[in-house]
């Protein structure tokens, strides 16, 4: 029997009893061990609840029980998390978390205390709620070297988006019925302008390249300007718009970015829908992989975090090696990163505009809308974000333009 | 530094030698240890290969050098492959395999012989080549019942019926290019009729339910009775023409089937084309999970073999415990299973034959084709596989109908 500890009881760590006591049996023997719920931490009461009797609000309590070998962090935010989980490591008690801002910032030095203690850190459930990713990435892609992760991580946008193509609705009036509904944050910066993002893939980058990369240096990017108007001509293209959060490793310099693309039907990340979440991983010899799944949600983030309570109580004394060094990796700079780009500018007159638009831009597509708006909307050859920003300021003082409406990446 | 020997230097064999050497500084990093390749066994000559020096056609040379700890099959077939891994394991080297039809016969008794040696006998290339599934089911999954496996598990048949659907051609003649461009076996049988999708259907079975789920045990029907009129119709009703392979558990009982499905666009699975295969999951508490990538080729598969080599390395004494035990498991038979059914009639008239179905299978759906043919296309009700085979040969005597053209069976 082995004593395990979760910290927070609010809706991930419900779900974490319920995954716990819902499949007990099979969870049991698959651990090897049976696994023994001892304590729960949380500032709250819990009158009437199954779990009142082993609910403690003094961290102190869990810490000095020997007994206590796995702890759950799933309280969520830096600290006092991150004062918690490191406690107990150097107490030589194995944490698993599914807490992003926590192992973005410190997963590098905290996984660094479990291997010098022989112990785990374990963060399946940080990224991509449902899908195994974390224990994929370290342990079956081992006989690659990974240059490309682009994934779909964020379930509030993805929701967001799928409803905007399918419906038509603007971005306001589908973000108020997602906050109705509960898939959105009543304060929805950290999903629309992609921060829950960036700090996953700065997970995931770190654990490909095998360095720490730095969540703060990534070009994040948000979907809150993306407008019905984009979604219509995306449609018209054939196009579906995805907020992608990627990095790609090319002639040994890494570059990491979250912004709203525009992709193809064929791309395997349209068909992502919805709450869905998808992971695209390319490796040097097994090609294109894809992991999907549910991005978050109570029991399928619950699912992961009781997954890598399973792997740690089978590892009491073995550390499972992760690389992801301390050593910060320097992204290089998007500015380098070349796309075609999607973009919409407002007119005063047709004619001379497209002139305009060709001086600068030289040779592009120009898509019929159907939308009313005096405005041109084009796409652009391959260029670098540093000349196509160079372009767009030269066209923003351009007599004929009045606006530059919209400007979207386009996967190549 | 470890020693391994690779038996068998075909596709996947030189594919292993290729990923060894090309990634091999991290492969070694990842192992903590130097993966040194001593051996490869092989019957033929490989004049002026690199591998020419380690080359040996005596496979008691390996078998009695006690510095060789992992053993890489490669060979495919149940014989001599089954004699060789089983005096490897006998003499505690561990085996990994990409074998499907020794693991899918005799897996359960070689993973039993592993974990009494406390050694490991892996076989994640034995499913979907370049995709990462029987670690995740193993090691990902353990918080979850998992009630659903349905996977495309076969690229030569899914890129078949892609292009089918693309391109508008028939069964033959796609055939012959995927013969001609080496995607098809000049003996395609084992890829077109289902044979390797069932056992490796059984495979995932038996690990997803943990008892041995015999692959002749599974019903099974292949493509070749897809037409391209099936697949004019399935693009007029919005749909996909996938082979698939299933195995699902309903009240504690298990059914295992593969045969091709109509699928809509919403699935998941319908966005999987060409030689891609894909593997999807259902669990009681992670909900729908999808794993995506090729199926089969030199490098993907290499990609797994080598995996699997890093984790028999990280693991040389501490076995990774599989659940698939030696018991058999009794599959329900299908014929208590439901579904709606795509079917196309020959008739004389076309008013009787409508009246013929409707008092057989009451009220159907009727669908409009391009064929110029006399013939009748509906899709059914929910019916049993029991009660649709009395009433197709119910209908098969009716004077109305002169031949039943095809039968497909529609995902709910």
């Amino acid at each position: 029997m082995v004593d395990v500890a979760i910290l927070g009881y609010g809706t991930v760590g419900s779900g974490v009893v319920e995954v716990l006591t819902t499949n007990k049996e099979s969870i049991n023997k698959k651990a090897g061990k049976k696994i023994n719920l001892k304590y729960v931490l949380d500032l709250k009461d819990f009158k009437g609840d199954p779990i009142e009797e082993i609910l403690t609000k003094d961290y102190d309590v869990i810490l000095n029980d020997p007994d206590v070998k796995v702890i759950a962090e799933v309280m969520g935010g830096v600290e006092p998390a991150y004062t918690f989980v490191k406690k107990a490591l150097l107490k030589n008690k194995s944490v698993v978390t599914s807490n992003k801002e926590l192992v973005a910032r410190h997963g590098a030095e905290l996984l660094q205390i479990a291997k010098d203690r022989n112990i785990n850190f374990l963060f399946e459930a940080s990224v991509g709620g449902g899908i195994p990713i974390i224990r994929p990435l370290n342990q079956s892609l081992t006989a690659d070297e990974i240059y490309e992760i682009t994934g779909i991580l964020n379930g509030t946008t993805n929701f967001i988006l799928s409803k905007m193509a399918d419906e038509g609705l603007d971005f306001e009036t589908v973000l108020k019925e997602a906050q109705d509904k509960g898939y959105a944050e009543r304060n929805p910066e950290a999903d629309v302008e992609g921060y829950d993002a960036c700090r996953k893939i700065a997970i995931l980058s770190s654990l490909a390249f095998g360095m720490h990369v730095d969540f703060e240096d990534i070009y994040t990017e948000g979907i809150t300007k993306i407008t019905d108007i984009d979604m219509a001509y995306a449609k018209e293209l054939g196009y579906d718009i995805k907020l992608l959060a990627t990095s790609k490793k090319q002639d040994d310099k890494v570059y990491a970015m979250v912004s709203p693309i525009m992709i193809g039907k064929e791309h395997p990340l349209s068909n992502v829908n919805g709450v869905f979440n998808a992971i695209f991983v390319k490796g040097n010899v097994i090609g294109d992989v894809m992991f999907y799944g549910k991005g978050a949600g109570k029991l399928p983030t619950a699912s992961a975090v009781v997954a890598d309570m399973v792997d740690a109580v089978k590892h009491l004394e073995t550390n499972i090696v992760s690389f992801w060094s301390t050593k910060k990796m320097k992204l290089t700079s998007v500015e380098n990163i070349s796309s075609r780009y999607f973009i919409r500018v407002a007119s005063h007159s047709d004619r001379k505009v497209k002139d305009t638009i060709n001086n600068i831009f030289g040779d592009v597509e120009y898509i019929k809308g159907n939308n009313k708006m005096q405005e041109v909307a084009f796409i652009t050859q391959a260029d670098t974000e540093k000349t196509l920003s160079e372009k767009v300021n030269q066209i923003k003082n351009m007599e004929s333009i009045s606006q530059v409406n919209s400007i979207i990446r386009i996967e190549k």
